[in-house]
């Protein structure tokens, strides 16, 4: 028999995994939970790939503003699109927030989904890692692989619970993670439904839908899944509402968070930084017993192309 | 071998469904469809239950307004809830569709997601239809339920996709249909996280998300699903969009029509109505070879109770 979750290293936080999947999957047990209700939502950026520099999706944005400079002579001379182009990131950032959203609207709207998902495919295909000249596809980490297949193993239906955009997913989690686009959910736009050259089309425009970070993540669970989820695992503050509702429900529940410990193999950070701070659930989490993942010690190995490279 | 869809007559409407189940699901065949392609969206009112004399939902928030109304003596002289009180279906509609609005607004917002299943669970339990005496959820077609079933035993996966409110239908849904929650798609309002008394709940806010109604269908299809249907029925204009969702997409598809024509059994109305009418998606049925049931002549029954009574 192959060991179960082989890159996890023996310790308090598999074997809570491992506990809780026995017990909830007993039948006859007093903590059972029949199959329709084994439901598990995985936040995914720091959850299930890495996060630095910048969120991925970030990555993808300005990788964009790069491909379609050519078609967009004023950018040269237009912030924050000046600054992308000069790779310039202290002016980038300098923008703040409000320069992030309009990278991200001049270059996620304005076409068809299925054009969206078309240049999704073509960056995740192609582009690279800046620290690891990696494909960010590959940037993901390998226990948790081990875990939602795991889970799907024993019944379970696997979820993606995230900030990033529900369409920059989608196109790529199934083959990634196993975890197909009805089961992605994420922040999403307003589409609008027309008709070119007799077929029908959702044009992607400027109109924030739903923000699934926060105390939206519980909201999103609810209008796309309508029960609690059993298990949750975050790595953020911007989980913390999601491990709460998990929390929440009557019978049994899972909550957990990976604490990137790891600046070696990976990051290293936890409070007080912009992307990914973790700071309030930890604290919840220690006071509930939450399992915390610490990435150095509970990881034998964190990306899938490692042991190509050590092995 | 039992005989497939056995509510429905031989005719042209079953035999087209049965052609093209038969032609998706042939392996190594032209129209070959893998299993997780197969998906099948329905619309609800009309579609999978009836929809006379008012949206069943519209029942239940009159029903509701009685239920509340003694812990609500200003609704005695406080439109639309006065015309509700006295029954006074006149004076309702006179208020038009902001007093609708208001109607829903006060049964349906103010309680906490939990609370308002549970609500929708005690009225389907209880509330009994005006002309028929049944409970609503048996005012479901028979030959619906099972093209549902006969489409799931053939790797289906069966999703609603209606204009009625999303937690309204999730309750009862997977008994009546076999559709689970997230298996559901419908209008849907925003929801506020709390904690109450350590509890993670969310609140119902009277604050519109998605109207899963015309053009807003195949936004909500792809928003919830984000693969295009290849079988997509429905019964209204409500659905024509939908129906064109399912008709653009690259492979083999199948659309298709309840047409209300059995002024005995159940109901008759098209064109011209304000519930329910059928006409720019009929015209286009007719136009592009959709499949278009007729009621009276499709058939055999339409209730599951009728057998019961009749046998």
């Amino acid at each position: 028999m192959s060991p179960k979750l082989p890159s996890w290293n023996e310790g308090t936080a598999k074997q809570a995994i491992l506990d809780f999947i026995a017990a909830v999957t007993e039948e006859g047990g007093d903590f059972y939970v029949a199959p329709d209700d084994r439901l598990a939502v995985f936040d995914n950026d720091g959850t299930l790939w890495s996060e630095r520099p910048l969120y991925f999706q970030l990555m993808f944005a300005l990788d964009q503003v790069n491909r379609m400079a050519p078609d967009h002579p004023e950018w040269r001379h237009t912030q924050p699109f000046q600054a992308v182009l000069e790779n310039d990131m202290d002016g980038l950032l300098a923008g703040g927030v409000s320069g992030l959203i309009e990278l991200v609207a001049a270059t996620h709207t304005g076409m068809t989904t299925d054009e969206f998902a078309a240049q999704v495919r073509d960056w995740t295909a192609t582009a690279r890692h800046p620290d690891t000249g990696r494909l960010y596809t590959e940037m993901i980490f390998l226990p948790m692989l081990e875990l939602l297949r795991f889970l799907r193993r024993h019944g379970f239906t696997t979820y993606i619970v995230s900030g990033g955009g529900i369409e920059f997913m989608r196109p790529w989690a199934e083959q990634v993670y196993g975890i197909p686009p009805q089961q992605v959910i994420g922040t999403s736009i307003e589409t609008q439904f027309e008709i070119r050259s007799g077929k029908a089309v959702l044009v992607r425009l400027p109109v924030i839908n739903h923000v699934d970070d926060k105390e939206g993540k519980p909201v999103g669970i609810n209008r796309y899944i309508g029960r609690r989820p059993v298990m949750a695992f975050g790595n953020s503050d911007g989980d913390h509402a999601m491990l709460q509702w998990a929390a929440s429900g009557e019978g049994p529940h899972f909550c957990g968070l990976v604490h990137h410990t790891d600046g070696e193999r990976e990051y290293a950070y936890d409070r007080g930084v912009h992307i990914g701070g973790l700071d309030r659930a930890w604290d919840e989490a220690i006071e509930r017993g939450w399992t915390v993942v610490d990435m150095r010690e509970d990881w034998k190995q964190i990306y899938p192309f490692e042991n190509i490279e050590n092995g």
